[in-house]
């Protein structure tokens, strides 16, 4: 029945033992030809722009999607997949806020995030082939996406109706089946492509440049090397709610010539009034900087949550200061070394 | 025909002109008894926690739902609507950046933010009245409420089938009527008084607490008066990409003795590598010390653009420190006029 | 009798009523043809650096020399003249504190700072016309400078002897003398020139390029107009000796974009641990970033005593960052105002 | 012949070997009784302030005065002296720009400061024994000192004659022969009791309370262990001279939690508008804060001069914020370690 797919066969229950997975027909792939191959999680459904993201990142690499990033992340934790994708700033499709809030968990050591890709955010209008675009009398899609290409709808697609769906990629596979009610759905490039539709018109989103960007999570302590372009996110929790906490905590950035990306200030789930800081700063923690960096917001803040050093999505090397290259801080130690 | 809600009657074009308002159901309301009501719109569909947030705000008011963030603001602006409702922080269903971005366009005057509301996010399992717990083998909703329900799904319904639709609002609506496939929606309580449905459980979420913040925005201009507990949401745009351009910026709230409870950083669109700073800060423009940041700040940024100040949710003063009074701003002043 | 210089001659009792003053040589010279000159104060006694600095600055002026910065600065004060020409920084006949504790005087307005010029601290081996370095057997001298010479003494003059005086001048005056007992003084080229003596040796000093900046210094409230090229001194009482309160005073200066030139920290003589700090800053209190920064201080600040915007002597342009200029605290005060 | 001192007597020749000191009276008693006492150096002449401050210092040393600042600290240098003893702020005879200029120089390692003392500046009026206070005609003394006792002079000797001498030290030993033309002398204790006179009258300075900070200046590297209540003195020469240098540098200082208790500014010799800070910060090299606010110091300066860590002289302990003890700064690099 087409309308109805149930969220236990598209998401994989996050319990189901490594035994359960092989029987599983995705599961099977994964051991096929007897070899294993890495599995990935991703927070799905198959044809977003998660899974889009996932294979920009990884583009061999078994996949497995989770309904939620919680149970995304909490497989990385159990060992279910390898790691997973993930939203961590503008998805157009939520996930945000779970990320940052589940990347550490109570008496868990965080994970570690080990790469980032952004994806444009463009949308297809997927039909099915030999299907014209003047043919097209029902879309269905998300209402989100459907907001997003509201200006194209009304100027190709006047007297189109439009219903909603909960995602994309449902919408997509809806469209794909050839008894299908609807004539059309708007999505990812990758769900189209899954579905086996083509595009009766590309990238009709209202506003173009909008790009998301997705980080790909592993287990603790699992640290690329540095390459130079690195960035490194972490969480400080500020002490108490004092007026100048947060120039404080820049000041431990600053005065080792740590450059931000990002910052967020975030309402901590204890205290009334009580933030954290989510950050993402150029460099690697195999830098000098970003170490002496971390370790004095480690001596000032409640605590510090050290998310993972992984390489840039846009290869920048980052701008080093006088006084904040790795030589320099070597220098400086063997001079201070010589006085005591 | 339950599945099929067509977008066009959910959400009233934002270019109807008010004549054909007048033709609708919901706009004749507006005239009902011959008596003009302020209409607000907001960011549908009915039955959301946006919807729930504006109910809270404006009881009396009439409510439009709007298909996005950007159709209701711009619904502000075309002076369709009084004033709009949409989130701002942290909500499960969207819509943060769209806010974010829509409340100021070029070559027009940014809205201005008038009040906002702290609502909590909390599921029901909505049924018809006389369904009980143990006959319910369908439930509807939106993905990520499935996901946030997860637990105690497996717990309470380990058998159900889960099905999604695009909103949780349409999943109650959908349940609402009784010749629904499905036996009962996770959903908004507004949504189930909406359509007429009964709690088999409550609060079915599994993380309580989390609790997303919602504002009401008016035309530009519109700044409700100070009342000694305030805030204000401004949006910095740093001049140039320096090491340290954060820093100056915090430190021209911080020599005025300005406190904020929100700091976000957001790239521009516009250049590779640009940011601006999105922040809510203590106090009203009103004030000596908030006015004297702001003017600071617009000296050495790009832009700044004023968002509203307007009461805070929780009615908290702020800390003065000592210093950043109005009245020692006057005493100061005085000062200085004697020595020039 | 040559030794014996009586202070009360050489330094006018402060006092002395101006009526009185007209009985005496020197302020009979004040009054000749009946004219009356301005009059100026300085450090005394005639012929040291301090002199030299007045001549330098009003070389017309008629000049009474006083005992003490203090004696001169309040002479200022009274009445008796005025201006004085007194030293603030590196001095090496000291003064320099005194300088700074008597420009505010408790329950008084702070005296106000008019000019500044730096001068030279080279030395002359002042001997009477006739006297050839060879003959130089005995040289009289204070002993700060006979400390300076040293190792051009002792290169040129090893056998002499060297007698100490209670100032570089006095020793010049005690060489004038045909029947005194030294064969030179080491002192001020100015000392030389008022005794009618000659230099046997000039720059005579081990190191060279010593500069020692003095002040002319006017009754309170005397402001010279801005010239683009000024300095502005102040006194910053800390409220409280709390960490970090001399960063939250540079940060209000910091902020307006106004550059320090000196800054010197002082214990106030109130409470063991409290501190003031003596600034100059680049700029005119009639410059908008200047009188923002003293306001903003005036507000954190226990105290601040303003002691004058004057021209500087090195007649450098301030450097004017982004933010800073009058014209972009004129175009942020009009955004603001259209805001409120 | 009274008036004349001759300098080579008072001070010996800082280029003396061992060996001729030996021959001399004062160097005679370092080796009284076949023992050797270790020999201390001061800013002489003996009987001033600073020799006040030797004798506070180490009442049982051996002393040697220089004539000057410089020469006394060369002879530290050159192992003439153990350590000598100069002023260093607020000085009314002078010397401290000497100091703390001589403390380094070019191609040498700086001494290091050993130990500080807080002297109180009160003057005796000084007289042989059977002189009355009724009896006194002539005062001789430095000009300085009569400033500072000019009211008490005005109400207690109005009649007497002040004639001023090279110091006060010398104006005692003057007093101190039978045959002196002067009947009594403004001077420091230590000098009445050098030259076996009494006190007509003690404090007879117009303003007390005024206290002159000396130090005790050893070979380089010789740095005392910590006390728990410790001083750091250094001078950090700004890298270029760009607005917010000086921010720049007490941020180093600030975010490891140390705190300064004098700042002055200072010209460099070498280029226009270049600047040094002469910094004294509560606690000791050995403490983790401070070395680790001048390792980032020696970082972003061009460069960083050590002068020593000490024990205060008020013996008061630092306010160790949070996060600025050793315990802390251990605890974060455990932490971070077991990140990398």
């Amino acid at each position: 029945m087409a309308f109805f797919r149930i969220l236990e066969t598209l998401y994989p229950p996050l319990t189901a033992p490594l035994g359960e997975l092989v029987m599983n027909g995705r599961a099977g792939e994964w051991l096929r030809n007897g070899m294993l191959f890495p599995m990935l999680g991703y927070f799905g459904p198959e044809g977003t722009f998660t899974h889009q993201a996932l294979l920009a990142l990884r583009p061999d690499a078994s996949a497995r999607p989770y309904s939620s990033v919680a149970a995304a992340l909490l497989a990385v934790r159990a060992g279910a997949v390898e790691a997973a994708v993930v939203p961590i700033e503008n998805s157009v499709e939520g996930g945000v806020s779970a990320t940052l809030d589940y990347l550490s968990a109570p008496d868990e050591p965080p994970l570690s995030i080990q790469a980032e890709v952004l994806v444009n955010v463009n949308f297809d209008l997927a039909v099915r082939p030999g299907t014209a675009l003047s043919e097209v009398n029902t879309v269905i899609t998300h209402p989100h996406a459907a907001a997003q290409c509201r200006g194209w709808l009304a100027k190709h697609l006047p007297e189109a109706t439009i219903v909603e769906r909960g995602s994309t990629a449902a919408a997509a596979k809806d469209v794909s089946d050839p008894t299908s009610a609807f004539d059309a759905a708007i999505c990812a490039p990758v769900a189209r492509e899954l579905y086996h539709l083509v595009a009766a018109a590309s990238d009709i989103n209202d506003n173009t440049g909008a790009v998301t960007r997705f980080v790909l999570v592993g287990r603790p302590g699992n640290i690329p090397a540095p390459t130079g372009a690195d960035k490194t996110t972490f969480v400080a929790y500020m002490r108490d709610n004092h007026s100048g906490a947060l120039l404080e905590i820049l000041q431990q950035l600053a005065v080792r010539g740590v450059n931000l990306t990002r910052i967020e200030s975030r309402p901590t789930k204890t205290t009334l009034g009580s933030y954290c800081f989510s950050i993402d700063a150029e460099g690697h923690l195999a830098d000098a900087r970003v170490a002496g960096a971390l370790q004095g917001l480690k001596r000032i803040c409640a605590d510090v949550v050290f998310l993972g050093s992984y390489p840039r999505a846009d290869k920048l090397s980052p701008l080093i200061v006088h006084g904040s290259s790795d030589a320099e801080y070597a220098t400086s130690k063997v001079w201070l070394d010589a006085l005591r």
